[in-house]
């Protein structure tokens, strides 16, 4: 976007041609006809709008109109022609525009600037696309509970992980619930950024409002935000707006990837836990063993893509004095990169999450080994009565003996468990058993079965299941 | 915070004494004893549930109490005696517990573990921190209607800038609401993220719950949380609510540093507008005569602070498998530090800027030169019917002309004016006057002197003056 | 760039087609392609080694070569295509070599991977960017030494600033050199870079080198690379290499930022040192006086473009085991477009600068004012014996009192100067005319026309002038 | 540092008292005392030089020598005492030298200004501690060959992975090597950043020079600079040698991440290649069980922390004007941070790596397994002929025969082989077996025994071992 007309426009005060090359650094319009649908609804309620407050005639308005609506055509069917010289999506609209329509298309641009005119266009534009990334989450939080529901009878179960060590057995289902949780919050900051950026700034002009007699708060309504924004040097000079939103992006695509690293692990041979769908994975060229899971390691990595974006536009902004400076022309390519980076792998995981299969056998081996029911003997002895730190160092004992004996907790027998500590009755025995441990974690929010088929209920619910 | 205990503590497993470059390098007691105090409030929450459940007695409950109560005034009053070779506070606390209290101290980790418990901590810190924060905001935003008020009559006038060339004239009321409307959107963040992390994670215990009949809806309730969060595994592992604070953090630090830039010219010699302040300024030890800005200078280099504290949660949490890993431990020093400097940011500016000596006389000369009324007579043109570009145009030769022959539009005669466009009526030469133009700029938002009050009187409504 | 092979290649594994979505989220094509030319050339030196080897017949290597040089040909003329299904640029050039040669296509693949194929290209392409890199660099610090030399005689003077308030006047050719000097380091550390990447990752093939008897030497020699590397799994493995040229390069436009930011300020109404060509600054759609630095801002706000892609690969890179892993297809973009930018901004820089109208009265009249002659006072005291602290002490008050009374320090008297120290003679008064204190300013590096004298001259020695 | 000396000094010009919250914001005491003996050692250096060049008398540079030496043995001894009002530790120590020498320390700053003094000393500060990285650099290198020569007979074979999927066999030191290359180049960059760095501000006073006829080669040469600085704008205003050093740390630190991911990987319960040593890991409060790879996850984490620094100081230099502003005190803490954690991270990460406990049978398993052999059998196929795309496919349903079947490849019969493709022989049976594999690969920097004990004989050299 480049708030700079061609020579024919804001030529009068120029001598000289521009600069070929600088011409180019200024354009914009190989990135920001992105925008050109957006721009079009902008200038049709501003059209209407002159109209209206008698700033342009009535026919003078329905020619704009009809202009417009031809152009939107244009633009929809792939017809419509850029010219490198116009430089950025406006003057490529007006100037076609005013070719359609006779000079009358340069009333349009009363009592607007392009200043105005980029920041409604961006806040339309995010508008909707944040919208559509919220529809995309809203798939995936569907797809989890779904997973969380059919893993859920018989139950699978899995390690649950602590510094990578397996430390205490979970459900698959609470697995699964735990990224909803996520997610739902992901979605959150996405929405109450949408909420904070819907404001319309047309009508601030250059910077400072204008002489003519607008009606803001029509054009706000028309456009469907919720009302004209209060300052004119703020509306075209912030981007918190956009720095919002990428920031919200980058932490949900953080998210992904660490759904996606352990999904990375659990495909891998070493945990076994799953198999990826061909469909999701690749091969290799020059090994003809491998499956790899592409398209995991890609959501992944694509967090630093996103990342990027924000540091990219906080650091454009950084020290910058109102109001608007070219430099802003900065922040659509980290935008839209990251608004298509997130709405892709939010729509991939998905469409790969169903296709996984799990394989209970292994998961629950897993489970049961590595000691990772030991927890369950320190909580036994805690509950009768030896304080809990105590309880843990004598479980701490007891472990060290079954690694060094390699033996499992379950291959334990009551006597020698004695020895380490007299309270350990029969009853203990069985608490190495991974089915009495899942279940007796029973604490709300825990990941006993009952409590996740709750849990789940009530993600259905939230889901519209 | 590191969640490993001391060797007494998880030992028993262990064969080999702690390396001890290993052990500072795990030590997290030299910054995460910030966190004792609310350590300390989330430990009488959980004994007097425990007690509350039936799973420690009720004297043991209030010997505990009375023990952390006794820590509390021990931190409070500065004589808590912090042991490198404890690690953590979590366990320089306890330890400290278990002296005053003999073993039962030892009953208070029931059916929780380091790993709920630290989150809980950092959400109980960070909720008091962020609003503390919504306090600072709410002054600065305060200082920012005063001054907006204060200013309107005499209305003072400068140049509005866009690309740092004079644009047109603003108010500087108008200029000062620019930054509240700015401050207030920063503060909208703040309350999100706030809002979002008010749930307990206490009582996730490691990862998956605990077998214990805890209640966690009353030590949430009893620590002021919105409720118990849903999923144990999240409780743990996540820090979403982290990267979302440092956002809105680095967000907010970025608007002071174009307010902060906004001042550093403002104050130059070559801008010339207002003068600091002796109290937030310092001299030169080479060079007598100056008067820096420093304090806004430090508040614009922040920025770089704040923005550098999301990046390395950002990075930290990047591909992290759940829960909890060890990593997470560099969650801590980010939000510390950017806590720590944008509230003193806030502070600072909200304390500095009252100070200004505005200089009106310079201010006007300057919004009323270079050309900034050119859009007038565009504008002028316009309203007689001159489609909008090409009264641009016109009054774009008329500008160069005057550029030329080093003449301010004011200068001009009518005849010289209407020898570029025969639209020109003697009218026309009074919209170059200061005055007329920025009573003209009328619509919503805009920096007509009516307008603007009326935007201060609501501001003041929102702020409570 | 993907790894994988399209169906054809890699599917003998594989049961299920590839979800359309995937294959897009996979494919490469789109940006790699712009390696298309030094895949082919890493294919050429691939084959005639097979060849040299005997692993493949003498006629198949002049087969493949016939069919590279054709694909190349088609590269060049823009009559290659390209083909969605087959992913990445090697796949394409392999497939069109194999349509235009048979099945011997297949046998180039002999002894090699995509992975040590794609960090080839990627390190080809690099240096070759990297050296045009170093040529716009040098161009532009021979345009900084021109513009030094201009206008060092008769020397024009500007104020230096700290905290951007005026200090002490410098010469405009000691400021374009300031710029040479740390344009040079800049071009240091893109040719070290440059040198540290230059070396052959070909034939590590997957990760751990091939049984077949290649002469990586020779590859290496062929390609112009200084070695092979040493180790098969840092060959795919590693991407410091990309990493360190983003450092470079973001360095290097911080550089440009603030040599940016210096001309926005210098040719701003308030500063008024200069005038940009009309050929590198726009105008407004509103604001018909504008003149806008908008090539500056850009260059300025471009920084974030940099930084930012430095930041999306370190993160990508962040906690990757060993060896190749699909989120390294994400080094590619930020490259491509740290190079595009960084270049394109050097380039623009150099072009605009000789175009600069320098205006020596507002330069010289502002150096002289502000009181930045004022450490000449102190210096004196200083040398006549007053311990400097002291001195500056007594000039401080002296400076005071000229701003309270609206005086320059040229405007001062022998009287008035004597009442605030006794050592002030006579002499005293001359230090404060501008152009004794610029000659004064002679030590080593200093701003003394003699000094900046001989600094060109070694600088022109450098860039061959 | 503050660029500003307190009330006593630069006061003169100012009438009213510091605000404390301001003067508080404005001290770097609290860090930069770090700074403090090379800030004397910069003083020591520049008052001999001004006596030797007659601007101070033999008596007076002797009182100041003896008063610094005093100064700096109180710094050694802990008994200097910090005051908080006199800002930086400048002021600290010229305040401290003038109680002690009286008068005369005020002379110390002829021909300085705190601009160069600070620039002098963050570079001495920078380059010994550069210098310590490189030891540790050093010392950790030294450690992995030893460790490749320590598992090289009889040879340790793992698994090579790519998309974390086995890929091909390697040799465990090959591994060990690997990483040697990469720290390799890791150490190349610092000690470009290093050299790059290695010249002398002293002198540049303020940013013009000065009028006092000092020698700056010679405080360079005393100060074991290469060079003075040739342009003193450029000495005080640049901060490019502080990023180059950040950026350098943090592709280093990327660079242990990755081998610390490794070593959480690989010490897994999954994985189970090898055990941490006690001594660096750590247990758990509530899983007795855990033994926890803590500081390999403190390292990678701290990843974040090291990239935050650079982006920190990025942002604060970009866009900033020539030559000093006060925004630059912020280049201290980063680097101070970067500095201590990529040297805690080095020297840990080479003290754990020799007590790790590498399980050469389940690594051997792992490295058959999972079909790492299959290239083999392509490579065979390619060997007699079969154009290497085409061997790939075959062998690729070789390898989905056997995963249906729970074969692995060892298990097949040359009949069934046969079947796949008739160039298949008796020997390609041999091809499955680990052994046969991992000496084929003999090509320069490939896997076989022979390869990596020669790379171990030139690294051995290179360290000095």
């Amino acid at each position: 976007m480049s708030h700079d007309t061609p020579q024919r426009t804001w030529g009068g005060r120029f001598a000289e041609a521009p600069n070929e090359l600088a011409q180019q650094f200024n354009a914009s319009w190989t990135f920001d006809q992105r925008l050109a649908l957006v721009d079009v609804e902008g200038s049709l309620a501003h059209a209407a709008m002159l109209a209206k407050q008698g700033i342009i005639s009535a026919e003078e308005a329905e020619t704009l109109k009809q202009g417009l609506l031809r152009v939107r055509q244009e633009i929809v069917e792939g017809s419509f022609v850029w010219r490198e010289e116009l430089e950025d999506v406006h003057m490529n609209v007006e100037t076609r525009l005013t070719e359609l329509v006779g000079p009358v298309g340069g009333k349009l641009h009363t009592a607007r600037s392009r200043n105005d005119q980029v920041a409604t266009d961006l806040r339309l534009w995010l508008r909707g696309e944040l919208g559509a990334i919220l529809g995309e989450l809203q798939a995936l939080r569907r797809v989890l509970v779904q997973q969380a529901e059919r893993y859920l009878e018989p139950p699978l179960v899995l390690p649950g992980y602590t510094h990578l060590q397996r430390a205490m057995p979970v459900l698959l289902s609470h697995w699964f619930l735990a990224y909803y949780e996520m997610f739902s919050r992901d979605a959150g900051r996405v929405e109450d950024a949408l909420n904070r950026l819907n404001e319309s700034p047309l009508g601030a002009a250059a910077l400072a409002g204008t002489g003519f007699p607008i009606d803001r708060h029509a054009t706000a309504e028309a456009l469907g935000f919720a009302r004209p924004m209060r300052n004119s040097l703020d509306a075209v000079g912030s981007r918190d707006f956009a720095l919002e939103a990428l920031a919200a992006l980058a932490i949900g695509q953080l998210t992904l990837s660490r759904l996606a690293e352990e999904l990375v692990l659990y495909t891998s041979f070493e945990f076994g836990f799953a198999a990826l769908p061909d469909a999701f994975s690749t091969g290799s060229s020059i090994m003809p063993q491998k499956k790899n899971a592409d398209i995991a390691e890609l959501i992944r990595g694509k967090s630093g893509r996103v990342l990027g974006s924000f540091v990219t536009l906080a650091t454009v902004v950084k020290g910058l004095p109102l109001a608007y400076n070219k430099d802003l022309q900065e922040d659509k390519e980290p935008l839209f990169d990251a608004c298509d980076t997130y709405r892709a792998s939010l729509k991939l995981m998905a469409a790969m999450l169903p296709g996984l299969a799990w394989k209970p056998e292994p998961m629950a081996k897993a489970a049961e080994s590595g000691f990772s029911l030991a927890t369950e003997l320190a909580d036994y002895l805690a509950q009768r009565g030896l304080p809990f730190r105590e309880a843990h160092h004598v479980v701490g004992r007891v472990v060290r003996h079954c690694a060094e004996a390699g033996k499992e907790l379950h291959d334990l027998e009551l006597a020698e468990l004695q020895s380490f500590h007299p309270l350990f009755s029969a009853e203990a025995l069985g608490l190495t058993r991974l089915e009495t441990a899942i279940h007796r974690r029973r604490s709300y929010g825990a990941t006993a079965p009952e409590r996740v088929k709750e849990a789940v209920e009530v993600a259905k619910r939230e889901v519209g299941l």
